[in-house]
């Protein structure tokens, strides 16, 4: 499995969706469906983005997720955390104290302070962070922007239209929650 | 399991200590027994080493493995992409082209070139592996250098020095491979 896994791309997508959804909240079967992805799936991966603060649930008929910041304040490292955890690049087991050479316990000066080959790929899962810290939510909203045809934006708001005019017709309340559950 | 596993710490671990060995070809069972851990794991991780080059090996009763080039000339990623083989950080299932705003097939614009997010997630792994390619083992060498007191360099080869001994009083023969099966 790759260290980003597919539920980042999940969430990725439909946060996106949620930045052109012009204030209208969308639940998770609603981005499924728009997205083309499983909603058992996202319903798993939403509440994450919530607890961290990255979308707000609203509930009742009208109810859905809606983003708690402007795209541009929220950036791919916050969501990659929020779905993924704090998970390590690398999880040094700490070997270096085993050398046939120390007595037991081994020296200070030879587990003391991090490993040195713990600190590179420190270095280099830094570098990582700081690369998805440096892009936010608006920058991938733009790069889709700028290859989509003019008339792309009006096709997405007539289909969250008609969507929540469908959601709107049925007699039943719903919220997020209840989505997740169904 | 981390990106980057235990297997690459293992292996980090015990070139350095051929990095230390003054031209003495060590056995994986040399290897593992000196930095303490299992020598069966440690046995399919030098085949991988030695297939890109970064060791070799050498039989007979004197036999082992050597690096193949300068520490300074190996860097931490040629390592991690010798052992790991070359893994990518995301692996994007192109889930892009199943908007329910398209046809089928989706339209050009929609799946040509690089998904957004893909191309954020392979930055994020061009700024990783450009962190690890800056570094070599020798790098990682003299970190430990500076750490470790003035007698910790003749006590490894002491150690070294001792084994070879002992192996060489044995009557069979014994090369990497040998070791590799034992």
């Amino acid at each position: 499995m790759a260290h980003i896994t597919v539920s980042v791309e999940y969430g990725l997508h439909c946060l996106l969706w949620l930045a052109e959804s012009d204030g209208k909240p969308l639940s998770s079967r609603d981005l499924a469906d728009l997205q083309g992805i499983s909603h058992s799936f996202l319903a798993k991966i939403f509440p994450k983005l919530e607890k961290a603060g990255i979308v707000h649930a609203t509930g009742g008929v009208r109810g859905g997720y809606l983003l708690a910041r402007a795209p541009e304040d929220i950036s791919v490292l916050q969501i990659v955390d929020a779905i993924e955890g704090r998970k390590p690049l690398f999880d040094c087991q700490e070997i270096r104290g085993r050398c046939a050479i120390f007595g037991d316990p081994p020296p200070d000066w030879a587990t003391g302070g991090v490993c040195s080959i713990h600190l590179v790929m420190l270095r280099a899962e830094k570098a990582m962070r700081d690369a998805l810290a440096s892009q936010s939510l608006a920058d991938i909203g733009q790069m889709v922007a700028n290859k989509a045809p003019p008339h792309f934006s009006s096709d997405v708001e007539g289909w969250i239209t008609a969507r929540l005019g469908g959601r709107l017709g049925k007699s039943s309340t719903s919220s997020p929650g209840e989505e997740v559950c169904s």
